[in-house]
């Protein structure tokens, strides 16, 4: 399936920690000052199927579901975030700025979990059809450090925030490859750095795409 | 994957009305009586996590999942269903009865809803990996009447009893046609006769799989 559409998706990734939250936010004002009509979101979940099908993948034990189960439940919920937000979304021309999409996936479930990236990737286009982000900011951090800011939190940790620290490391290597094998699409950003200096290369980064988009309408 | 394990897995099969429950409670007995460790279970279901899965599922509005969704969410149930259960079961020399398996999904979302069967396929393996019934027992009725017996029924109508007659009839098609496709493993079986008379086929083509096992065994 071919996608046109006059909406954007960005999406933000990146390991536990690494401040997504805080540029979501700020990413929101930015490009609503803009005068961009902006919705933002988040997987698991985002439309009120998915919502329930977060619920089922994060309370319990940490082998509640097997590996596998819980790639297929993943994919059960971003198809129905796609099919009844994302896509009306971009259809009606809103920018859409996502916390976790389908590279999310190919890193936990793939780098991390270990699952074939075949099996993934014939899920995932289950899901979303061949939508895929106009734009994925990558938040990297040393697994160590982005643990280290999680433990800080006073919310409930996750099944997936109980994972051991190879897993992390693993899925903290799985996003740097991914920004290395994609770069057009990609943009890394150490997520290290201040809050502020991490929204101005968001800043950045998003002003091309602007730009892109307006020359692409005209 | 090859499997091979000392239990036998039977599945049930038909459409809504045709008294899947009632001849399941009586071949649990029949084996039971034959000194066989039997189990019984159900799809969507039959596992605390798959039953989890069935609750989103059966409630809501008719459209709360688009077909594809639905499709997904019944095989991660599936999945923990048979590697919780089903499989263990099996490899400790259990019998299986199973009140709906992966032809439902055949028949339902691909007969019924349309959705190709590559996809189901594919969907599917993902759940069973390999895994077949011994043998699948078709109550075959027509939907007609299938419908009308239920409208007797106290219990709330799930998302499925809610469909329109067409759908109705395809999936009772659907049903026809798999055990046309494969009567090595599937029997059908006249659902319009008594439930005695049913029961009396049941334990006739039981019989055989019975006989066969042992001599498998010998």
């Amino acid at each position: 399936m071919q996608y046109n559409y006059p909406g954007c998706l960005i999406t933000l990734e990146g390991g536990e920690g690494a401040g997504k939250s805080t540029q979501i936010a700020f990413l929101r004002d930015w490009l609503a000052a803009r005068g961009i009509s902006v919705i933002c979101s988040r997987e698991p979940g985002g439309s009120p199927g998915a919502e329930e099908i977060r619920s089922l993948l994060n309370l319990g034990e940490l082998d509640k579901w097997d590996e596998i189960t819980e790639a297929i439940l993943i994919n059960a919920a971003r198809r129905d975030h796609v099919v009844r937000k994302i896509r009306p979304a971009l259809m009606r021309g809103d920018w859409v700025v996502c916390d976790r999409f389908l590279d999310s996936t190919l890193v936990y479930q793939g780098a991390g979990s270990g699952i074939p990236l075949d099996i993934l990737r014939t899920l995932i286009n289950m899901a979303v059809e061949g939508l895929r982000p106009d734009l994925t900011l990558i938040l990297y951090i040393d697994p160590l450090i982005g643990l280290k800011r999680i433990k800080r939190r006073k919310s409930k940790k996750t099944r997936f925030d109980r994972r051991d620290s190879a897993f992390h490391a693993r899925v903290a290597n799985g996003f740097f490859n991914l920004a290395m094998t994609e770069p057009e699409r990609c943009a890394l950003i150490d997520a290290t750095q201040s809050p502020k200096r991490v929204a101005m290369e968001i800043s950045s980064v998003v002003s091309n795409l602007l730009k892109n988009k307006i020359k692409y309408k005209n």
